[in-house]
């Protein structure tokens, strides 16, 4: 690090405030930004609520515009600073940015309000990119290896849940008939992922004592296999505690990718310089 | 695998094709033949959907007879590529696969419906067939041994479950008598089912304050022994996970056994070659 | 075992076939047993459903006089073929097994029938007695070792869960008052318990925002504890799964001791011979 | 510990009675101010049934001065037994054990009943008092060290099903609208968390196909999920197991600081003598 740098330009600042979490000025962005998401969630919730909507109507429309400005000034500012404005826009983050913002600018000519709050529901999806800041990245790294390690095993779990359902929906379907309102199979399969999940409603529920005896069937089968996932997903957890993680924040200043080891120095995808101040 | 073999026959051509997926032409059958099965399950949900049932009858009833014929197809040419047709014939997944098609001629001759739909939902045990073709296939057979290792274990607890559901049952009964809807023993031990896997329905609950205490004993003692199967699993997927698994997908032409090693060139069952060409 | 010994009396051969299940013929007295006493507890549960009660009353009545005398049958041979009956008699089993017999005589004297319908669902604890036959009586041992060794940390656990209750229901009795059916306190904690267990009948839930936030939080907490118990019970199984278990059922004639060491020969409890023959 | 000692004040003799458990005098006073504190829970859990209240008013009465003037005297002795009383009296404890007393002293001059009666409840929090006496300490703290351990994974964790909630009731809110009672995004969200955690109520449930399609995807990834933190508890358990664990109940009367060693002589918080006898 101690070499002679040529002075960094006002671009790559701003790429390091806004694309990282390693200097005093980037973890403020994030923070920052963080609390502007959170502000912004909160209300597309209270504003869904219809007796808080008509009450307060205005404080919601003039503190959505402040939000979707705050937005679209971040969004600018994310192309200018990055290399390669593309490999921006047109990744998952770039289009929920810019989905975050154009709502409430087509509301002005369109005026239609429903369609709309549902894309500026999408915002939520802005969280995740705040995540890497927490101080327990190191920690969700290493659930998130536990997790990816063990995914086939769980795919092919969940799989086999789905089948008993299908098959368990239909048996209820033609033991139960529409009495307990097991209506049709799609229904049945529904209320056997209700029953065997053991998250049971009761909405639905059997009436007649054979149903009742193969419900209890499904239950007993649910509440024995719910040892399989947390069996696998122990076993990963266990060995994945064993391994050093990698806690690097650092983003490529021109192919934008992330994960680079602590003391890189050149990005391992494009293989240009990575503090290139 | 570098002798001289002599010319393989259609016969053995089809039997690879239709029984094995190590070839493209293989996977592809099999893929495809996923697709037909999942199609003829989706046709056989919707049918029992009323409203749609009304409007389209004759498109499910088009497309339930060339599902039929594509199936009839597929069992004549099963039949034929097996050396021993009857270890076929009489396997579970022979029956299942002429019970997949015997419904809808039968529907011609007998017209009736009810009980021919509840047969036609057999084909959904098709779909364990292909679960062969899965990459995962590893993955399963590793969860398999892990949940066959701790079988006796799950018994000895699905048991003890059983009993202080038919105890808890009784007292329930004898508690709250039918105020909570606890009309008969059968009834009682089915909501102590409901209760103690955590499922919950709500349609039966106690009432009194009695009933209630035990109730809240009965729901603890269910949060408690949950950690039984876990355990049990958790600990077989940990030790299954040392060993190394064999992920052959060969069937013998001549007994139909599968689960050969990877290198295995002759049946481990009936002794005959396996890749007879 | 090659020593000379006297001829067994005619008592310690009953002995050996109603408290062992080591002789064949122990096995099959034990076998036979609980298949009576199987059948005399789905009698209890079909006579209890009202409908099958007026339909088959004399069927019940003659069934249930047969079992009390083949119940009784046993229980005075129990008491013969033991050296010292006061052992038998006086212990959980001797009571159960008295209780068992009893309640079908009374009802001759008494006529009354509720409370001695009580008393005959008792039979049900008879089933615990034959559980020493399973084939799986090792893996129940060592289930029943993890769980011993593991009591202590799951009393510590329940007990936190139990206060945690306490103090959530008080909290939601002040919050909801009788609006959403939390009329008092007692009622409350019956509710926090069926949510912290996630099994939610539903007759009571709360309908003011500040209820509902705080019954999420207990949600949350509930689905995240639920992970003590399981880690507790699955590290003593995995440690359990490392030592073998003793699987004796021989039982000392003298003292009724059970749980002797595979090879030996005298009672580790009187110290008298344990096959006295 | 065989050095010459001054004699003990009582202040000190008082002081090891109330706040530790070594001695006879100090156990016995522990559990029977447990027991005090549990009847007081249990009046006023009582007290909240109306039924029981109007019929036993004046008993609930004097039983509740008795208790105050116990828990006072108590009060006034931990005062004026411990060196530094600020030290006890700004501690969460000391402001418990006051709370504990005030509101039926204040029920005198104001006559209300309501908010107090909820500030009464607050005794509930002295019960996490007397757990230092419980025979089972070690294992409590092996247990809270292993939730400790696993903190930053669980917080992780939790922070994602949050943020899956606050998504699908967003989606759940826009799919089913106010037909199943999803009238707002907090109400769906509080819904999404009831079906996440499978406990399921039911009070709120979908009625549109593609609405219950979105739940059994909720339902499954609930199901699914459950493993994370019992994956992370049961390594942290299976970690903590390893070290043995300090079990001593001294305080140190100086500065109120518990977890001494088991030989320690000097607080290692003030550096003063433990037993300034």
């Amino acid at each position: 690090m101690n070499r002679t740098q040529p002075k960094p330009g006002w671009k790559s600042k701003i790429h390091e405030i806004i694309y990282e979490a390693d200097t005093p000025a980037g973890k403020f962005f994030d923070v920052a930004l963080l609390i502007v998401i959170a502000i912004s969630i909160i209300l597309v919730m209270l504003e869904s609520v219809s007796t808080l909507n008509l009450k307060f109507y205005w404080h919601f429309y003039i503190a959505e515009w402040i939000i979707t400005i705050i937005f679209t000034i971040e969004y600018i500012l994310r192309v200018i600073a990055i290399k390669r404005p593309k490999n921006y826009i047109f990744s998952f983050y770039g289009i929920v940015d810019l989905l975050s913002t154009l709502p409430t600018y087509l509301s002005l000519i369109l005026g239609g309000h429903n369609l709309l709050f549902a894309v500026r529901a999408l915002r939520l999806l802005r969280v995740f990119r705040i995540l890497k800041i927490t101080r327990y990245i190191g920690e969700s790294n290493r659930l998130l290896l536990a997790l990816r390690n063990s995914r086939p095993k769980i795919i092919v779990f969940l799989f086999a849940v789905l089948i008993i359902c299908v098959i368990m929906g239909t048996v209820m379907h033609l033991v139960e008939g529409e009495k307990g309102g097991f209506d049709n199979i799609p229904l049945s399969i529904y209320w056997a992922i209700v029953t065997l999940t053991t998250v049971g409603f009761g909405d639905i529920h059997p009436v007649t004592p054979l149903g009742r005896f193969i419900a209890s069937f499904i239950m007993i089968v649910g509440y024995g296999i719910i040892a399989v996932p947390t069996g696998i997903v122990t076993s990963e957890i266990t060995r994945a505690q064993k391994k050093p993680i990698p806690t690097n924040t650092q983003v490529c200043p021109h192919c934008n990718e992330a994960k680079h080891m602590d003391d890189a120095e050149f990005c391992h995808n494009c293989g240009k310089k990575l503090n290139e101040e």
